[in-house]
């Protein structure tokens, strides 16, 4: 799952063809010489898709990236890091919009052909004057798409990317992406942002669709849905310059390309979590037997995001109560009479009864970097997989001392 | 707001007439000599009333709890602490009745009469036979209301404990009560118990009403509905010892018995989020302005309960974006451009402009022992009021550490 290889062009945004990226330090942020505005550039017109926040106080770029999909193209994204343009009334609204223009002037686009992306501190104005001098600088290429990777990054502590390919009628077209997280992940939790290219040529509605899907098996499952920051967004350039045939719902290969699109997408949102803020370990959450999948996804949300869960497992301790009282209160449809429960293959629960288990094995498998939590209600055929990570000391930490 | 002077006889279990409760060490809990058994007793059969948790793993005692309720009336509850009792199958079930029924032949009533409450660890079988061993010797007086109060605590650092007076038909009578807490108070968090006694004469259809609308009013606005522990239980017992004429919805009094019962209700709510784990500051969250009251209880319940806000109060950091983002994913209807917000009497927001303030003072405000906001929303005439604590270090300790 790993791909901090970013050097490597078949991950991050410009592993598609036609796609340039840059990244440099204008000064939002505080500390000097700090990556904080990335771009990302196709040399032709693209189609274009965005899944955002449910949040009813979405930032000023998460409004504008609305009004400029409408159209389903968009030729350029910018993105700053350090500020998150929320909650910045109307300055904040002119500040997006001179954003979108200052790329649109710079590259010879219009300004509706550009998506603004902005993360950090909620609630101050932007320093706007000195974003706009980075666009005025920025220099995109196809080598530096590990710099646009870094520029997007707040408390991230590594960068994240991940590539795929699949054949459209025959010719190959390569997925890329770049993700930046969200503090631990749980569904209140900060910012995340995911920028995907792609040069496979894809019908906008269908480009839209293609996508939602691919965020409900990713970033729809280490997220809630309407419980996300005021700038959660996710958006996918498609330009075509792979030369293969136009993709709509209906062609043969949409599979493929839904399922390359999902891998990006998957691998995407596991990386953020694994980078959680002061994460130490991934927690996956397999529910099977659920009455529907609907049921099964609450119920894998809920362990992932309780926060007994995620302190037990950073302690070590095997306290797996936890983990069915929060798939007890996730609004599935539960039985603890009929629930079964595993931590990797050692068996804590069996239909309801609790099982004598090796509480040594446990706790070291609670401390690897990997851990899972398998539960079966018993009721049904529906499943799902959801992540998280654990809540530690440094996650307080960051989270009290993080202003600017 | 504070009553840890249990020792005066008018807050507690048994500040109302008529009652006795005890408590002592039966085992349950590791370490020598750590109370872990109550019981309160009143000398007459009582009308009586309960809110259980909606989790769908709801514990074997709450399911008891349930069914014993439904006649409406109890002489005796017996709480244990150390062990929930929670995930244990059939074995749990049986554990439960085994505790009603052995207090209903040490104090020859029918076990129907009896309720039980656990809280602890989830899913390790009850020590029964320690239970039994202790219920054989526990021995209810007046005087040792906060013996009881003792007895239910679990991570709690102190006793909780309230009372209040109201005039029915001229006569004084008197609600009491003890509860013990739930981790920080957090939806997802631990375990909630409430055990109020009054010597009111109370019918026990309204009574049942009265004590949902006293819940509405307090420990369901520090937790979220249907997000609840598989334990959490508000229980009160009227056993009409004062002589007051009976109440029914329609008495002239009702009003005054209900204002009386949501101040107990709000004083022990308030003391177990000021003593959620951890915590150093109680956060109060205040919401004007709201299209509904619905919506004002949904954005208050929110801002309390975010980790973002929780660990900017515990920095002593006025990241007060936080807030409003909380708010904007609570499911609230909200414009931002409209939302107003105070930190005590410092305004951070106007009319969707943030506004400039004294950081120093805003960053002091946030390290006192309560810290206040206020969020306008500018939209309509629902207001709610709901509590929270901060995040620390300790949270995660406590969490981190906790299994028995």
């Amino acid at each position: 799952m790993s791909s901090n290889e970013s050097i490597d062009v078949l991950v991050g945004v410009t592993a598609a063809r036609g796609f340039v990226a840059g990244g440099l330090a204008c000064g939002v942020k505080a500390r000097e010489g700090a990556l904080d505005l990335g771009l990302v550039l196709s040399d032709r017109p693209a189609t274009a898709a965005g899944v955002f926040t449910r949040n009813r106080a979405a930032a000023a770029p998460v409004l504008l990236c609305r009004n400029h999909l409408s159209d389903g193209a968009a030729t350029a994204v910018v993105v700053n890091s350090g500020n998150a343009n929320a909650c910045t009334g109307q300055r904040g609204k002119n500040d997006a919009l001179a954003m979108a223009r200052a790329v649109s002037a710079r590259f010879g686009l219009a300004p509706t052909e550009v998506l603004v992306l902005s993360t950090g501190v909620i609630g101050v104005p932007l320093s706007i004057d000195r974003v706009l001098v980075g666009i005025a600088h920025i220099t995109p290429t196809r080598e530096d798409g590990h710099t646009f990777a870094q520029a997007i990054m707040t408390t991230d502590t590594r960068e994240k990317a991940m590539g795929a390919s699949c054949l459209v009628g025959g010719v190959e077209v390569l997925i890329g992406g770049a993700a930046k997280g969200a503090g631990m992940m749980h569904p209140n939790m900060a910012t995340l942002l995911a920028i995907l290219t792609t040069d496979a040529a894809v019908e906008s509605t269908y480009l839209q669709a293609a996508l939602g899907r691919a965020a409900d098996a990713s970033f729809n499952l280490i997220s809630v849905d309407g419980d996300t920051s005021t700038n959660d967004s996710l958006v996918l350039l498609a330009n075509g310059a792979s030369g293969a045939p136009l993709l709509d719902a209906d062609h043969p290969d949409a599979p493929a390309f839904e399922h390359a699109l999902r891998e990006v997408c998957v691998s995407l949102a596991r990386q953020v979590v694994r980078d959680g803020e002061g994460a130490r370990t991934l927690i996956e959450a397999r529910v099977i037997g659920a009455r529907s999948e609907a049921d099964a996804r609450l119920a894998a949300l809920a362990i992932v995001s309780s926060s007994l869960v995620k302190t037990a497992v950073f302690g070590g301790e095997p306290n797996w109560g936890r983990v069915l009282c929060a798939a007890g209160y996730s609004g599935a449809d539960l039985d603890p009479d009929r629930a079964t429960l595993l931590l990797e293959d050692i068996c804590l629960l069996r239909w309801g009864e609790a099982q004598e288990y090796d509480r040594t094995a446990a706790s070291q498998a609670l401390l690897l970097p990997d851990v899972h939590f398998s539960l079966d209600l018993g009721l049904g055929d529906g499943r799902a997989v959801a992540w998280g990570c654990d809540l530690s000391y440094d996650y307080v930490k960051i989270n009290a001392e993080y202003t600017t």
